[in-house]
């Protein structure tokens, strides 16, 4: 089970007009069994002391497995849904940018579980790593 | 062990120019062991689908736990670093807003951890439930 | 949907020869919305400094949810199947026994969440919290 | 930061009259920065339909993270505490034994975070992945 080898631009341009426009998330390359996105770094994603807002991680792995989990099943007949999240806040970014690689460890015909991490890009060090859990239903 | 009750628009002030004010956050209400937000679902907080992001539920949970705690410690002397975040999504929202309730239920001298429930505003069901778990560290 | 009202006595008699009986976990309410167990705090459930090790507090949480997920479906066409489970350790016990209390918070047709509280009987300070997603698979 | 090579033997030992002796879990390696340990799939960890109870996949976890804090601490005059545990279960299991892997992905001063994974020793299938969140507290 592969992910769809798709351009990135087609994925972005999904994106225009929600929360990824929001908080200037891009997706960067698919391969696989993995895709990457990077995030930046600044007043769009910070909180109240200027570093990254750990919510803003938190949406970073919502969204690139739900962004692979699409590449991943029939979209015409099926649909991801996500149901759990998770996140550990291992390090703090001030600015730049941060670079996340979602792994899918189960795809499941029921259940996709994509292992993510990120990195901050100046560093090239871990500062989250988490899990989405993602349901695929079928389209009624 | 109480939040100190200060005005909603000062936590708001300070969410100026962040995450908080990208996505619509506003603090709404703060109790002696709770703290309450709203969050738009639009645009700003939509998925791909136009549903609300469940990485936007993340986020209002990250939020909602690390403002209560900035409420509980001597903000002088110590800061709250958010540690683990998880969260449950139970339903589907398409427009108009959310509410969320931040709960303390451990508000030790090193931890808090946080339990905050998400509902839809148009129909009071409850659509998200997670925890925040922070750690409480002395400023350097 | 509420939970079959079978007696504790049958629920118990299905957990011999397993991790229940193992760690002394035993069913003592069923609710129309919630089910409980208590656990002994020993040698069974100790990690090496004699308290309630954090791997017991989480096997309880997944029993319960899944105890009460039998309760809440056709166990004829239906089997659950645990996906995701977390756990806030909050409080050391050391001796006496714990208690729990599972809350359905989503009964879905695919999937069913529970929130679970851990108390120490003897002091009834809550000591770990923590929720169980279970999904709904049709039986083959 | 590295683990303490000390012997399997001495780790299994200590474990003796605990939880770990009740569900048959032994420590098997210790490398630089991961531990591995071993469970049996039988009546000691069964749920009642005969397959690997997901609550003992989260006990082991619990334990490999705090066997290998404790192996990275001055345990004299500090502890770790359990905060948090987390777990995907991937697949089912019904006979032989599973295998652990936990690396360590931040080894703060004050908190460890440990990945950790569970394969069928059978089949090579990961089973499980999870996290523990390790607390450093020192002595009193």
């Amino acid at each position: 089970m592969k992910l769809k080898q798709v351009s990135v631009e087609l994925v972005n341009s999904m994106n225009k007009g929600t929360l990824m426009e929001q908080l200037g998330i891009e997706c960067i390359e698919i391969g696989g069994d993995y895709i990457k996105a990077t995030m930046p770094v600044d007043n769009r994603t910070h909180q109240p002391m200027g570093l990254l807002h750990g919510g803003a991680s938190a949406a970073l792995i919502e969204t690139i497995g739900s962004m692979g989990s699409v590449l991943l099943i029939d979209i015409e007949k099926e649909a991801p849904v996500g149901v759990e999240v998770n996140a550990n806040h291992l390090g703090a970014v001030s600015s730049g940018s941060v670079l996340a690689k979602g792994l899918i460890v189960h795809a499941g015909k029921r259940t996709h579980v994509w292992q993510v991490d990120i990195w901050d890009q100046a560093t090239d060090k871990l500062i989250c790593t988490g899990r989405l859990t993602v349901m695929i239903v079928p389209r009624s």
